[in-house]
């Protein structure tokens, strides 16, 4: 079974795992009323209750309080699910937690998958496809820009472009359709040219979306910047002063080598994945440090940014220019790259036309740390110069997005012969169309439809 | 400033950190309303608020839609706090959770310290101070009966229990109090063995309060059982296979030592934290396990229980002969030991009567394990022969338990002289009286208040 049993009534909690002040036990489904009327009282409150309205109700369990909520009962369809749903405020202790669920599973309830709520809110048409995946990207975004594009996706953005473009793909396919009728004949020819130039167009306007998703990715899992340089110029030290300057959403995460560590942070309101880097620094035959050489090189292929420490103080050595050496590679590939002088409170051994081309900082002083992050701050506004309505920042679109503009191009293919042939290209706008209806969810698989679910957090 | 102003508006996200489907921020104070109007949408939701109704409004930031919650409205006095506040229930997003309380802050509130809801419901007269540290304990509570022990303390039935021994308390005094009288010639004289006996009569009842710390102890924190025995006998497979029984509570802790580790699981309601011990076994030089045998002795010592495991396939050594001296000491003590004789999927080469003295069991097969967790459930029944209606948790009541008694018990000294001196003894009656006050937090310091609310989570 890999969609939901509506006829079942679900239960999971809701709120994140762990000791709170308050936690959140939810139920969706025909019996959520009477499955909670089991163990909730007074029982009345769930004779006729109004929309939305708050009752204090007391959890009993063989006859003994468990403990005292507030409850919030949702008659269907006025509800997040669409169905019968009820919510229990309860004091956030993960044993009240698990004798509420043991209590509404006891008395008709299953365990809810996660995503299930939001799967039976797609499934009741509450939410498209699109907009019910971004509900677990709003809970995951870390940053401004992630949050951005998962609430705009939610409340419709994405959809509202799909269906756009779907407008403009059925208009086009009924005037091929009405020429397959028989009444054909009573119609004006196709305008070739005119139609040629629309589907060209609306190709033109699926690549535009479709291209968003290299801006998306980057609001979704935010850029990634290397900090590479000699040993000892201080690129831990600048990792640190970048992560002083704002405590908000600081997540360290295990870096996956000894040698390379990784901090996100919150720069402008986009996430930035620093990535500290080590071992560029010698040639050597022990494997260790080989492999720590072998992960700097493909933290920075990989970045897309490098910040490239320096130390002012010490004229440039051979570690210099092989760090040089190694990140000209990767310029070239288009990497931005910004140059930093560090110990700026020391007398500088390098020439003063060099420091100029950089960010001269001292991370002992901290001073031009700001003028740095101001820097990151533009670096940030030249990655996203316009921030679109709407962006991609699922996969699963871009793919969708890339196969209904290869329908189109397969339109074109089809002008080279003598006559136009309708029937063939109706089926490539079909084929066009039939995209996206899989991104809003209205042919998507089983399978995908439960691959995309089982990733949402439990409660959701 | 050690107690809250409550002329502020404060703010705080209420359920655990982390994401989650849903989490909830809580504001209370005299601006909640206007704190929250600030940001949330449509406005006039704030106009007139019924109490406990549930609104579905729009947190906007800079003109933004930031999440769409559903907020509870509490108008002054009746909510948690006794203040006016505002619950929002939002998506679970770290990232929104951290915006929402900045709103607040930008518009006017303060950042909440850990228990201050609490605090302010203790201030404003919505619950009393031993209520009030029942909150964390509940919140905290793992098993059923510290579950039990937790909420029977907010309903009041530790304050009932005060109050019942402060009204006999107030009634010894007034006895003493009216003869301090200048009218105290029109009244009879004290009846002093009647008096005597009644004191006596409150210090018993004082005493088995006091005494219920005892269990109290066993059921805020759990009991502690080591699982003490020869090497190779099977005490980490015991572990396992008492851990496999119940998937619920488990909570692996750190061992103090690489040789001692811990594991709580819920038996039958109550927490029973489990040591696996090592390194009893031999004599020796090396210093990390001549450190090894010292923890264990200590595991042995700080037990309330000793499950000795001895493999019954194997005839006893010498190891044997040195842990059942270490456990006898113990048991000397008065810590329970269950035997358990391990490995009954082989041949026995112990002596029936022996084994018989014990309980049979195998690890491997899994044959019998069933009926230790029986025994075991059995001891809990020794510890706790009567479920109290209500028992003493909190050390610091334990200790005004104590000091009260104390005071009572020097009124028998002063029958010792001549005169029995009446404003003496009403003194000690006083005093016994404040004691009593500290637990209900009418006389409690500013700095013990402090105290006891900054160990709570931030948002209760």
């Amino acid at each position: 079974m890999l969609i939901p049993d509506t006829t079942q009534t679900v239960v999971a909690p809701a709120s994140a795992p762990g000791p709170g002040a308050i936690a959140v036990v939810r139920l969706s489904g025909p019996g959520a009323f009477s499955v909670a009327k089991a163990f909730l009282e007074p029982r009345k409150a769930f004779d006729d209750p109004k929309p939305r309205s708050a009752y204090l109700l007391r959890a009993h369990e063989d006859g003994r309080l468990l403990d005292r909520t507030i409850t919030l009962l949702y008659p269907s369809p006025k509800s997040y699910t669409g169905e019968q749903m009820v919510e229990i405020f309860c004091h956030g202790s993960p044993y009240i937690i698990s004798r509420i669920v043991n209590l509404a599973i006891k008395h008709g309830a299953v365990e809810a998958r996660p995503g299930e709520f939001t799967f039976r809110a797609f499934i009741n048409g509450k939410l498209d496809l699109a907009q019910a995946e971004a509900v677990n990207d709003l809970i995951l975004s870390e940053s401004a820009a992630a949050h951005r594009a998962a609430i705009t996706q939610i409340e419709g953005g994405v959809s509202k472009q799909i269906r756009k473009l779907r407008r403009r793909l059925i208009t086009l396919l009924s005037e091929l359709e009405v020429r397959l009728d028989d009444s054909y004949e009573e119609l004006p020819a196709l305008d070739l040219s005119s139609f040629r130039e629309k589907t060209l167009l609306l190709a033109r306007g699926i690549q535009v979306l479709a291209d968003s998703f290299e801006k998306g990715r980057y609001l979704k899992h935010g850029i990634r910047a290397a900090i590479a340089g000699a040993p000892n110029c201080g690129k831990s030290s600048l990792l640190n002063s970048l992560l002083g300057y704002k405590r908000a959403i600081v997540a360290p995460s295990a870096g996956t080598t000894r040698d390379t560590i990784e901090e996100k942070l919150d720069v402008s309101g986009l996430s930035v994945i620093f990535t500290d880097t080590a071992g560029i620094n010698r040639r050597t035959g022990n494997p260790v440090e080989k492999e720590g050489i072998k992960r700097t090189f493909k933290a920075l292929k990989t970045s897309d940014l490098i910040l490239w420490v320096q130390d002012a103080a010490k004229s440039a050595g051979a570690a210099d220019r092989r760090v040089q050496k190694a990140i000209a590679a990767n310029a070239q590939r288009g990497t931005a790259v910004l140059k930093v002088f560090n110990k700026s409170d020391l007398p500088p051994k390098r020439p003063p036309a060099e420091i100029a081309g950089g960010t001269s900082l001292s991370c002992k002083t901290g001073e031009g740390v700001e003028t740095l992050k101001k820097l990151l701050a533009g670096e940030r506004g030249r990655l996203f110069s316009a921030e679109a309505s709407a962006v991609i920042t699922s996969a699963r679109h871009f793919q969708a997005l890339l196969n209904a503009r290869k329908e189109l191009e397969k339109l074109k293919e089809l002008e080279s012969g003598k006559t136009f042939p309708f029937e063939l290209a109706a089926e490539h706008l079909k084929g066009a169309l039939g995209e996206l209806a899989v991104i809003l969810g209205e042919t998507t698989s089983e399978e995908l439809l439960a691959d995309i679910f089982k990733n949402f957090c439990v409660g959701k």
